[in-house]
């Protein structure tokens, strides 16, 4: 599957909007088998995102909003009250399949404002349509840019680690740190990149390992226990992850395991970078307000379908960690680099007034 | 299968010397089965040892001194120097299942010296088969042992993380640092587990898992990227795990996990303890001498059979890392605590004289 409009791409598309459709690569199929789903409404796109079917905050993001395309295109609503009645139906349900991601809300929002200032359905329904895909769009190129603005922090021939999928599989393409990683690649540099294996779901072992060998980039598969032997080691010049919400203090919510991978890098004295579009940012919440999601104890007790721990015992699954901003070396955005201190950087890429 | 001569101890025994048979736990076949094997020759044992069915560096050392009895007792030598000749190649290949583990050069140096001393094949025969009965006894006393001494170090009510197993499947039985664990119910102190994971073997998950939920005491399972959060979040107050190898200098060879669990419980503050027996330390190598086994890449790239991580991909996987002696609060042994500075807490022990 091709991008539409970014010819200049020719990398995996996790998703596009096709013919009233939404056409998803299955992740829970990898890296076994390359299989597209079409989903033909919001309620496909509400349960493929709950299984995992597409993760990665860009990509739910997008997907969301194209679940919210397909309730629009098939609501049978007479006039234009009734439609934002439907989608708003739509948007409740689409909203709770995963709670710590912010680009979610915030792409459901950019949806509902389309919506909101039309006036006919039928126009609405165009209008909503165009919108999802020059989300598409727009998502490639913002991680384009930032792959552009990131590689300037990477030197010939290093090696790099990365933890969990923040690839093209966790956008529409490209990605978001992998994107960096590409955009390494593509300005003439050679680099070598170190995937964690990122327990329970394996996102590293089966998506990016997967993504990464597909472009032909260097990749060495590790288990999570094998990280502080590596950067003991001297081998990680350099980690650069994704995220899931930032704040406007720069805590970053990601994948459980990346707040021990920045301690130890911090101990280790290696740079630790997280690249993230602006649509990440949670400029209103406070760290303890973020709800971390607690997923099913069977991530952890079962694999493939076989029991891997004793029947009845109890697991401590977070899907995400928080990080924070000390930790931190620099954020990747497609606005500009972010440096520290974080807080005053993101209030001034966002034009905010000061907290007192 | 209870232990002969241990009859206060009524909890696992995971290697027995019965009937001129070596019987051991298929540890491959937990947590779903409690499988027993009857093991008749020395290359039983070895492969035994090399496919993980028995696994931890005391159970390997009693379960390759008894693959040397059954070298013993199976060869149709007819002088002692045949027998020997028969000993020395059966050491060989026990030796060599596993590189990182001292206790097994240890167990196998010592039947060696008891098989010297005798003088005819009958003899040599009958006084191998009490050491190695003997060395299964005294594993178990000496676990009791050091779970007196190192119950002392908790308080009553606290929640403490383990990483791999170092338990009653890792010894004779009762445990290393498991053991202690056990002592400190046994004081009458409650106490919550942890236990980690451990990939890419899992022996968190289909061991500690399994012996603790089998002795009632409490434990959750967390995932190896799930560490760093429930540090932060002040939840486990200590943290105690078992060694493969300890140096004269103090530092500990464990399982792959066990440097980043130390660098961050030195991060947050949480004291770190080893325990383990005195035949697990090698007063000779230096740390640079030690051989870290990197094992299968299969471990990682498969699970239950299934490929988890696309087809060629490279894989990291060393078996063990090393922890240096300053982020080790505590070493318990049988012979009592060893407190910083470990070097010279190690040469007291020892009775060693002064490095220069």
């Amino acid at each position: 599957m091709k991008s539409k409009s970014n010819q200049d791409y020719d990398g995996l598309v996790t998703l596009a909007w096709q013919d009233n459709s939404v056409i998803m690569i299955d992740q829970t199929r990898l890296p076994n088998k390359l299989v597209y789903r079409k989903l033909r409404n919001y309620t496909e796109v509400a349960d493929a995102i709950k299984k995992l079917r597409i993760r990665g905050a860009p990509a739910i993001g997008v997907a969301g909003a194209m679940g919210l395309a397909l309730a629009c295109i098939k609501s049978s609503s007479a006039n234009k009250n009734e439609l934002i009645v439907d989608l708003q139906h739509a948007y409740d349900i689409l909203l709770s399949t995963r709670p710590t991601a912010v680009n979610l809300f915030w792409a459901l929002e950019r949806i509902m404002k389309v919506a909101r200032k039309g006036k006919r359905v039928k126009e609405i329904q165009d209008t909503v349509v165009r919108e999802v895909n020059k989300m598409a769009e727009e998502d490639i190129w913002i991680n384009r840019k930032m792959g552009k603005i990131g590689s300037g922090l990477f030197k010939n021939g290093e090696t790099v680690m990365t933890h969990c999928n923040a690839g093209s599989l966790a956008t529409v393409g490209f990605g978001t740190a992998l994107g960096v990683i590409r955009a390494v690649r593509e300005s003439g540099k050679s680099i070598n990149v170190i995937a964690t294996e990122t327990r329970p779901v394996l996102q590293g072992s089966r998506l990016t390992a997967f993504e990464l060998q597909h472009d032909g980039i260097d990749v060495t598969l590790v288990p999570d226990t094998g990280v502080g032997v590596l950067m003991a080691k001297g081998i990680i010049k350099r980690i650069i992850v994704g995220a899931d919400r930032i704040l406007r203090t720069g805590h970053v919510f990601n994948k459980v395991g990346t707040y021990q991978i920045a301690t130890l890098a911090r101990v280790h004295k290696i740079p630790f970078y997280v690249a993230a579009p602006l649509s990440t940012f949670d400029l209103k919440s406070r760290a303890e307000d973020v709800v971390i999601e607690e997923r099913d104890s069977k991530e952890v007790t079962t694999m493939v379908g076989r029991r891997i721990a004793p029947k009845g015992i109890r697991i401590f699954n977070p899907a995400f960690d928080v990080t924070p901003p000390h930790l931190i070396s620099t954020i990747v955005t497609e606005k500009g680099l972010l440096k520290q201190p974080l807080s005053e950087s993101i209030r001034n890429i966002f034009k905010l007034p000061m907290i007192s």
